[in-house]
Formats: structure tokens, C-alpha cells, sequence
């Protein structure tokens, strides 16, 4: 297929922010920012199919390992989400608290759960007593509400998380749930790569994990402007829930113990990662993966139109063809769209593929295919379509995600200088990697200097040589440092 | 296949609200009134399976009819919901209300979504200004809220209601509107039909329709005790709320004027009609649509424990077979539990067909299919197990379609005499039909006489002979009454 530049990634990449919001809209995947409640906005019908295909590859990989979907209640009482001290703490300031029912006040306050550990860990002591029972692994589907003093900004920073993935497991051992936490990064990466979302994996800095875990592992992929994005979190929990709601269980060797969790999850942040990451000047970039639409039709009107029925008969033939090849495929044949207008369309919607027919093709019993990505164009005949469409689509996702990592990797640098680390922030964001002597004041210096927040060390840990920049002792690993939404 | 009695239905009709707690908890559906806050449960793995299954089909009708999916906020400021004086009267004793975010009052209290017609109207305003673009028909499937006083039950009356599927449409005329309510009521009949639940389809009396519509046409179910359950509802809501929110169009005669408006919902209700319906006093019985599993295998141990391995790889054959054609089929090999356990086990969760498995069937090729309505055993070859378990799955909903419309049909009393009428309900509940002159008045008093509620009258419309039994003036049509849940 011949390769042309294809749409300019100039606004994509300078003007980001804006670029996000004025996608959301043209594309009609999110509408932000008219409702009267800041941090809340509305799925519109084409973004909700997106979000609704990404959620489906997520479920079908927990399904697929041992997870069972569920649902909680989505107020919790104040008492029950004060449970674990660390916990309340972490979140006091950012919860919303229903106190009325009709005129009256209630009489215990209600949070609107802005994350599940505390219901879904006062259900699991009643519902299991022994380690045969275990492990088990929960998850559900649900908005999480956070009362942000931050900038919101549409699915990315949200009072109302309508996507949140949470995922909760429980263990006999400390060891099972290390292996949990493995598992968890495993299905994220093979997530986030069905995506062809590239993603760096940290270990939180300790002063920065979750609010009542161990540790923490995360997921960061870079926007187009370089700043970093958290998409996805694993926690250990230890024993601090099942300790904070009295929850034992008879272990094999017949003692009774606290068992172990893990809790992880994604949100909306990976729809906006998706938008973010594939997008050009013209709109969006869908994988095939999670396109409403992977292929669209537009018929052409010949000029004779006596002849335009046989080229609706040829687009109909056509789309039969894709659909019964299990392709998602629509017939753009509305007559009050000029051809152009519906290349434009379809293009910020991001349609992989476009089938151009006219009377031309009609005739000749070949269709043109226009790929998305590079708007390179091609004469496919009628009977090599069905392969045409799988291999140009599988092709497009493959670029995709070449260049999606090209991107995040050239966006992050392994340095031991704070000058040279700085500049490289300064120019073109992204993560640098400055040798750590584990000293959390270290960290905290580098990151004052480089204007930074530290996102963490890598993950697997990654032994490093050298000395740290700050303290000049010798340095036991790399902390990363990236500008963050 | 022999016909044996079945197992009994004792419980299920003399001491109902005993035996669904029972049944929700046996089976591991719902896990209620062990959570701190009121009307407020989870749905556990299992029950959420058969959830997922219903809100399938539901989706999958909205979808094949031009509906779109959508997903709008939960959080609802005051003055929005007041905006349409009816509804907010309808609704302003029972909103949850939000007050303070973190430690902070909100400048404007935010209700949780009793239900969504005020944002999406609102939202219709921003998108919708010519005809041309309509109808529009969206739907959401979320939580919803309310501060109930009632009695509050798992499923029936809760005050988060965690399936409720809202659509909402728009048009252009009146008529349109008028068409739309049709289509709704013709969608909600396959979607019952499809759980084979057996409904009633009444206009609600306008003094108990939903606050804000024209009118309401409304579903009833009769519950195993005789009393009626409203499983879905229908509204057109004519101008109210297009002309509350300012929202206009251009018509196609070039005027302008407001939209009108249809809703209409289902809920969790759905899926405890669907259990109330067809269990019995050994637990659930699924229509094959919607059961997790359709066919569940259990290995018999052979005295002969060396054979254990040839029923076992008889047993996953058989499995690999069920699945191959497509059916939810789950092999038991659980060796703590005996085939007996499991029997009861899997008779309570309401598994279709059940295949017993021992070295007899295994040597012969063949297996021993027992049918969980009826208890009903028949030993099938192997050759014809894909046909006869998909013959059997077909028979099966055959007999709960017929059962489950025989017992209503059984309920439904018409009559000119109040006390025959009152004679009905309290031996056997149900709904009474009285002809009816038309005033509230009257309907009111015989309520009051029967010890029920006015339901509403037929839909379509039935003149009735004869006068009404309150005044004696003429009836117009009959007034249906009944002990409601």
C-alpha cells in the first residue's frame, strides 16, 4: 500500500488541551463542560460504543482469569469508609456526603463511594471463612466520585468517574497476593496493548501509594504534550482491611489469620488514552479493537444520476460483504451530505477504514479503501475485499502501535544529570530517570528542581549503577520524574 | 418424556416473602438486609450473571429499534429537577441529597438521579434544533434513588435501584410521540415474553401517574401471594418538560414549537419477576434465556474407584459437546461435594437441565438428562445430546411460558359485584376488573372497599357493559384493582 504523510499531528501535539476537548466534541464522544455540575459530563452515543468495546476487553480478560463481576452499594457509610485510618485520611477531603433523604437528615452520613475497599471488605468477612473459599476475585463496573479542588478536565479529571474498573481480590497468604499483584499487571498490559496504549510501569514512591496499601504499581502513558497520565493501578493491600474489619479466616494449617487483598483498577482515563495517543489534526484514530465503526461506506453520485441506484446496489453489495465477514461496517447513504462532507465526518470519528464507490468502481466491480491512519489510497477488487479489509485493518492497528511507542520511547531518558534531565522536561516532557540513592528527601529535592513530581521506580526493579545526583551516596535504583495530569 | 409431579410450590405461594429472602440468599443472588444502609444490597456473582443476561435483552431490542446508549450524570442540581413543577412534587419527599464535598457545603445541593428526564432534557435543548433530526430515542441503564418510607425489599423496593434501564425519547409532533409509546409497550411485551413473565398491561388512573406525563401505561405482574408487582411503565410526557427546559425546534412547517416527549423504564424488578415467577420450593427455575449456566454435569463416583477417570473423560466429552453447540454448559468435578450436594446445589440456583454421569453412562455412550422444572429424568444417547439438550431447553421455557400465564390468567377476575370482587382478592389476590363510570371518585371508594388500589384500566381500551358499582351511572370500561407491592 502506498505510503503518503498523512494528517498533520501539529494542533495534536502544541495545542493538546484543546485539541482533547475540541475531539470530544466534534467527534461527539463526550460532551464536557455544559452541565451545570463542574467535573460531569455526558457519553454520547458514539463515545459510549467506544467505551463500551474498551469495557468489554477488559471484562472478557478478568473473566477469563478467575474474576467474577458484581455490584455494591454506592453509598457508604461514614463509619464503615473511617475504618482503615489511612484510608479516610487519604480521601476525607475529596468525598461527596448525602445528608438529607426527601426533607429529612439522615441520621448516619452517606459517602458516594469514591473507591470500594470498604463495602466489598465487610461483605467478603461475612461471605468467607476458610481458606478453601479463597482466592476469590471480584470486580465491578461503576462511577466513583471525587470532589476534585484540582482543574477538572473531561475524562481525565473527573468529580463523577463513570468507568471505574475496581477489582478486588482476597488470599490466604502474603505470597498468594504478591502473585495477585502480578497477575493484575499482567492483564493491564495485555489491556492497554489491545489499545495499543504503550505504558511505562512504576512503583509508586511510598509517600505517594494508595490510601491504605503496601505499595502500589501504576501505569503512565505520555500525552501528546508530554505530560504523563496515570491509566491504570495495582495495590497490595496487606492485611490493613481485613485487620480493620475484624475479617479471619482458618488458614490450611488451621490457625486463623487476617487474609491478604489486592485491589486495582482503570477508569475513563483509558478512553481519553485511546483518543490521545492515536489522534491527528483531523479527529480521532480508532484500533479496530474498539472502532464503532470499522469500516464506512460512502457511495459517490455519478453524474448521470439515472446510474446512482446502481451505485447504491453496488455499496449495499459491498457492505454486505463486510458485515458478513463480521466486520462492523455502515452505508453512509444519506443524500443530504455532499461526499466530502462525510469524508470529513467519518475521518474525526476516526473510522479506520473508508470505502470509496462510485460509478467507476461499480462498473469495474472494485472498491477504493482509504486507510484512516495515512489517508493512503487503494483499488481493491470485489473479491479480494474481505482479506483486503482484515489485513489493511490489522495493518492499521500495527501502525498504531508503532508509532505509539516510538513516541513514548522517545520520550523517556535515563540520565545522572539534573541539568540535562530538566531540559529534556523543559523541551519535550515525557519521564527522566535519575539514579536513586531510596532516600525520599532525595527524590523530593530532584523533583523541586526539575519542576516534577517523582511517578516512582521502575517496574521490574532495575539496580542502578552510579550515584545519586542529589546526595552523592551511591544510588540503588532509578526514580523517574514526569510533569503529570 | 414421562411427566413426574415436580417438585412443590408450597412456600413459594403460601409464605412468599420468606422464600424469595430465602431463595436470594440460597442461591447467591442478591445479598440483602445485611448491609448497614436500607434498601440497599449487592448483587452477588450469580445473580449478577442473570442480570447481565436480562439487561442483554433488553439492550438488544432498544438497539434493534433505534434506541441509542448513553450514559448521563448521576448528580442532579435542585433547581434542574424542580424545573418541572409536577415532577419535582412527584419526587421532592424522596431525593437523596448531596450537601458537601470533602468538609465543604456545596453552593448548590445536588439530588442523586431519582430518574434522568431533567438532565437529558436538558442536554436534548444543547443538541436538537430542527426536526430534521429527529426522532431521537436514548437510553441509560444506572443506579437510581429513593428515599423510600415503604417497607423496603430486595429487588422489589429498594431504595438504590441498581438496573433500572431508562429510555427517552423526542419528536417532532404529537402523533410521533402517540407512535413511540406503542412501540415502547410492543418492546417491553417481547422483552417479558422473552423471561417469559406473564404481565398485564393497564393505563394507570391519572391521579397515579408519573409525575410529569400525559399519561402512563404500566406492566403488572401477580407474584406467587397474589399481589401485583408494576414491572415496567411507559410514559408520554407531552410537553411538560420540553416546554419547562424552553427547549424548541423548527418543525417541518417551518414554525417553531416544543419537542414531545415519551419515557420508559424497567428495573431490577425485572429480574426478581423472572425468580418470583418460576421457582418453586426447591429454589430458582431459570428460563434457559437468561440462566448462567443452561446445563450443569455431575460425575457419579464409580464404587470402583480406579474408573473414576473413565466417567471423568466421559463427562468432559460431554461437556466439550454441550459447548461446542453453543450451550452455557458447566462441568461439577468437585471432589469434597457428593453428586447429591450438588444435585440440591444446583436445583436451587435453577439450572435448566442437569446430566448426571456415571460409569453406566459411560460405558453405554449415553447420559441421564434431568429437567429442573419437573424433575423429570430420560437417558439420551451421546449421538443425539446436542439435540436433545436443545429440544429439552425449548420445552422447558415452553412449560414455564404456559405455567407462569395459567397461574395469572387464574387471577384475573372480571365482575359487577364489589363483594365477588373483594370474595377474589382475599382468597386468591390477583386482579379484579369492576365496569367503571369513569370518576375518580368511584374508584377511589371501591378501592377502598376491596381493600386495594385502583390499577388502572385495560390497555388497549375495553367498553364496558352495565353500570358502575359505586354511583350506578353507565360504565365506560372496566377498573382494575389489586394489593399492590
Amino acid at each position: 500500500m502506498k505510503r503518503v504523510p498523512g494528517p498533520q499531528r501539529k494542533r495534536w501535539q502544541e495545542n493538546f488541551s484543546e485539541w482533547f476537548d475540541w475531539v470530544l466534541e466534534r467527534a461527539e464522544v463526550y460532551d464536557y463542560g455544559r452541565y451545570p455540575v463542574k467535573g460531569m459530563g455526558v457519553w454520547m452515543p458514539y463515545g459510549f460504543q467506544i467505551r463500551k468495546r474498551a469495557l468489554d476487553l477488559i471484562r472478557n480478560l478478568l473473566d477469563s482469569r478467575g474474576h467474577e463481576e458484581v455490584l455494591f452499594p454506592l453509598l457508604i457509610p461514614d463509619w464503615m469508609l473511617a475504618k482503615e485510618s489511612e484510608h479516610i485520611r487519604g480521601f476525607e477531603d475529596e468525598v461527596y456526603w448525602v445528608t438529607h433523604g426527601g426533607l429529612e437528615p439522615l441520621d448516619v452520613k452517606l459517602a458516594l463511594r469514591p473507591t470500594s475497599e470498604t463495602p466489598i471488605t465487610y461483605y467478603e468477612s461475612l461471605w468467607i471463612q476458610s481458606y478453601k473459599q479463597l482466592p476469590r476475585r471480584f470486580y465491578q463496573v461503576v462511577s466513583v466520585f471525587r470532589y476534585e479542588t484540582k482543574a477538572t478536565r473531561p475524562m481525565i479529571r473527573l468529580r463523577e468517574v463513570t468507568s471505574f474498573k475496581e477489582a478486588h481480590t482476597v488470599h490466604e497468604t502474603f505470597e498468594d497476593a504478591e502473585k495477585q499483584v502480578l497477575e493484575a499487571i499482567d492483564i493491564y498490559k495485555k489491556f492497554f496493548d489491545s489499545l495499543y496504549i504503550p505504558y511505562l510501569v512504576s512503583k509508586r514512591p511510598d509517600w505517594d501509594k494508595f490510601a491504605g496499601a503496601l505499595y502500589t504499581i501504576a501505569f503512565d502513558a505520555i500525552m501528546p504534550d508530554g505530560r504523563t497520565l496515570q491509566i491504570g493501578t495495582v495495590h497490595n493491600l496487606g492485611q490493613n482491611f481485613t485487620k480493620a474489619f475484624g475479617f479471619r479466616i482458618q488458614r490450611s494449617d488451621e490457625t486463623f489469620d487476617y487474609p491478604w487483598q489486592t485491589s486495582y483498577g482503570v477508569s475513563d482515563r483509558a478512553v481519553a488514552t485511546i483518543i490521545a495517543t492515536h489522534g491527528d489534526d483531523l479527529g480521532l484514530v480508532l484500533p479496530s479493537t474498539v472502532a464503532p465503526y470499522q469500516v464506512v461506506i460512502v457511495p459517490i453520485q455519478p453524474s448521470d444520476k439515472g446510474k446512482l441506484y446502481t451505485v447504491l446496489d453496488y455499496a449495499r453489495q459491498v457492505l454486505e460483504a463486510a458485515k458478513g465477514a463480521g466486520l462492523r461496517a455502515l452505508l453512509d447513504d444519506r443524500s443530504d451530505l455532499t461526499p466530502g462532507e462525510k469524508y470529513y465526518l467519518w475521518d474525526a470519528k476516526g473510522v479506520p477504514i473508508r470505502i470509496e464507490i462510485g460509478l467507476r468502481e461499480a462498473s469495474s466491480k472494485t472498491v477504493t479503501l482509504v486507510r484512516r491512519v495515512d489517508l493512503s489510497k487503494r483499488v481493491v477488487k470485489l473479491e479480494d475485499l474481505v482479506n483486503e479489509l482484515q489485513k489493511t485493518l490489522h495493518d492499521l492497528d500495527n501502525i498504531l502501535y508503532e508509532r505509539a511507542w516510538r513516541f513514548l520511547r522517545e520520550r523517556v531518558l535515563r540520565t545522572s544529570s539534573v541539568e540535562e534531565a530538566k531540559k529534556a522536561l523543559d523541551e519535550r516532557g515525557g519521564v527522566v530517570e535519575l539514579p536513586w540513592c531510596g532516600l525520599e528527601d532525595c527524590a523530593l529535592k530532584a523533583a523541586e528542581q526539575l519542576n516534577a513530581k517523582a511517578l516512582g521506580t521502575p517496574w521490574p526493579f532495575e539496580p542502578a549503577e552510579g550515584k545519586c545526583p542529589v546526595c552523592g551516596r551511591p544510588a540503588v535504583t532509578y526514580m523517574r520524574y514526569a510533569r503529570q495530569y
